[in-house]
């Protein structure tokens, strides 16, 4: 057997994680990356705070360029669009920039597509490119330093938020549009209006229950405005903050198996199902829900990372697990930070879960200590046992990291009878002398 | 059977927690609670920012006044010290602030009676009154608004690094002196260095390893100078920063046993055994230490509320249990937050547990994003198992309550090799893409 070839299809997060812990482990092992755009392994989250100008350098959001991997010993291959994948002949279908294809042959696989955004099936959807790239940031800001005072975002989730108080910061005015009755449908409704509060306190106009119909565009095919039924809004930006699917369609059209949430099946070694060397990983791949017990597509770069790194592992001979995921989720807006966990009310009235929860509104700090503000805290959990199952967090600065307390309580099956006289850390700066994590799970004990 | 009477002896955390909750439960109870202070239900961690300025009005750090608890039905007798206990005969013996003494029956009692700074037996070491309660704390403060432009902190942990960056911010020249070789004994010296800088940096100037052998005193008794072997620090004010002893002299002299860390013995009820209807709770009791699993003094509000609460449930009928203590604490010390939970190296040492550690420095938000700062985070797990025993984190803000995280990893026996793979959150603005305790459990993993 000759010298072993893996290749991986897709150079962010997932991809290169894959990449970087195979040439750690076998310096052997030939290892080729190809990657579609021009940058790898960069942080597609830090692209709000790049359009927004907190970030100046779109430099800055690569945490490792092309060049840098190579270095390392992997072969990256940028602007080269793997175009279809034959198992039977373990053998890629390669298209570089200039349109020329060949074939790159492998022995493992890894898949690391991630996930695209997905025009919405109205008139002059195509206008928009979603920003989910560092070069699609560049172009939006470079737009964005053009001229022009209004923006419309479509799409009211934490991507969709994070670019508002973005375009917010630039001086625009921005509508923020959704067909959902409420901001980031992670969380329940009644904690997603503190979010809201917290966008419209920035000066962001949140109009919910609106279906978009039309983008409206120039003859040029710029859009300038954004129409529901009810209205239009003129816009010199249109910024599409709405959800991504798993990029799925080459691998499916390989006979990779897709699961119920859309993304590539895989067992908890990344592997793909009936296809021996063949991982998938990241935004395109399905993970376990420990809590809701079934495979669920969360596009996280934390899974990405994570994920990447056990495929990287087992293609080269290790054998790690990836051992699920809870739905932990953290992100600024405005002048809260939010934190989520395990599931919310309206995830468990869907999965049939019955549930008992409570809401406590507390402060971050002692009362006398400078700079305390409001926090809120939902808790959920099951009936009889008391086990927590969720939790939701809102909350001034220092609110939102508190959820990974949550998340280990979840992760670990604690009840909140028992979370309630845990010992966490008391000091005035940092909470009163109950920390509110203490106080809501003693308000949910007392439900049940 | 008549009316029952509930007594309290100590009206502070503790106490007042457990007379506020045998109020609720029981409206028929007859409830007194004795203070020999002047207040009630205050904040003695507050104390510090009250003498720095950062609060400026002491009334500010009572959560509760007597008044309001009078109001809620407890009598509350402040400026009354308990002189004597007869358990037998049920009754206390009580002296008010005139001198007068008087029976007072009981039917339950909580004994409260906290902790005491105990002066160093040193020559002028009476010259000092340790800050514990606030109306010490408005002692010193007027003093320091007399004038004076240096001081001297006896003590380097974390009262005294917090009482020396409260007299740097109101102007003074401040030296730290403590005999250990280390800022902070709660952690590992390799943490605590980072504390050491976080002083000096602010221009607290600390000197270790040397023993204070006299507070220097002028003609009318008031301290100018602290004397060490090796060096005379001339101080217009000189605060202790020392530890305190639980406060049982009363106690014990009634007969209730004291177990071997010096503090009342209890058991998980707070029950003092032996004595039916005799409880107590917080700086004065024991706790069980559930990873080093034996019985210790750790004196926090935190554990004083959560005890007091649970003595006043059972003083009335109830059935609670304190489920025991696991070392976590916090503070802010100059420009860095440190937390800690569970054992550290020394304490694993000294107790003779086997452990692996290992020490990350990483960034609290992602590197791109504006304000990140360093943390350092420690972890100490068991050999073979990796069950997490214990961690430590400093570093700038949002990286202290995390250790909160660490808590309950080490309150329900998780591994540092689960913990790696943990579904913590993650947004630029609080981590990179891998959060500081997943790049530190993954790196205790390593060792095992």
């Amino acid at each position: 057997m000759g010298r072993q070839r893996l290749a991986i299809v897709g150079g962010d997060a997932a991809g290169m994680s894959a990449a970087s812990i195979a040439r750690r482990r076998d310096p052997e092992i030939e290892i080729v990356a190809f990657e579609r755009g021009p940058y790898t392994s960069y942080s597609a989250c830090g692209i709000p705070y790049y359009v927004g100008g907190l970030v100046d350098d779109a430099d800055r959001l690569i945490s490792r360029g092309p060049e840098e991997h190579r270095a390392a010993g992997i072969d990256v291959r940028t602007r080269c669009e793997v175009v279809a994948i034959d198992l039977a002949a373990r053998r890629l279908t390669v298209r570089t920039g200039t349109g020329e294809e060949s074939e790159e042959p492998f022995d493992q696989l890894v898949v690391a597509t991630g996930a695209r955004g997905v025009p919405p099936p109205i008139p002059g959807a195509d206008a928009i490119e979603p920003a989910r790239t560092v070069d699609a940031g560049e172009r939006l800001r470079a737009a964005l330093e053009r001229g022009g005072g209004s923006a419309v975002v479509v799409g009211a989730g934490y991507i969709g938020l994070e670019m508002a108080e973005a375009l917010v910061d630039r001086g625009l005015r921005v509508t923020m549009i959704d067909q959902a009755s409420q901001v980031m449908a992670t969380l329940d409704a009644d904690m997603a209006g503190h979010v809201q509060d917290a966008a419209e306190g920035t000066g962001v106009r949140v109009v919910l229950g609106a279906a978009v119909e039309e983008i409206v565009v120039d003859e040029a095919g710029a859009p300038v405005a954004v129409r529901t039924a009810d209205e239009c809004f003129e816009a010199d930006h249109v910024v599409v903050g709405a959800g991504a699917l798993p990029d799925v369609e080459l691998a499916a059209a390989a006979g990779l198996q897709l699961g119920d949430s859309g993304a590539l099946r895989v067992d908890d070694r990344q592997r793909c199902p009936g296809h021996d060397g063949v991982f998938a990983a990241g935004d395109c791949a399905e993970s376990h829900h420990r809590v809701l017990d079934r495979m669920v597509n969360i596009q996280l770069g934390t899974h990405a990372n994570k994920q990447g790194r056990i495929a990287g592992v087992n293609a080269t001979g290790g054998d790690e697990r990836f051992p699920g995921v809870i739905g932990t989720a953290v992100s600024k807006i405005c002048r809260y930070e939010v934190g989520r966990t395990g599931i919310g009310e309206r995830e468990a009235a869907s999965a049939g879960i019955a549930v008992v929860s409570a809401t406590i509104k507390d402060r971050t700090r002692a009362g006398y200590y400078p700079g305390a503000g409001p926090i809120w805290v939902k808790l959920v959990a099951e009936p009889g046992s008391g086990r927590l199952l969720g939790g939701q967090i809102v909350g001034v600065e220092g609110a939102a990291k508190r959820i990974d307390v949550l998340a280990i309580a979840v992760w670990t099956g604690l009840s909140v009878q028992e979370l309630a006289l845990l010992d966490l850390s008391y000091a005035p700066p940092f909470s009163g002398v109950y920390d509110p994590l203490l106080i809501a799970a003693r308000a949910t004990a007392k439900l049940l």
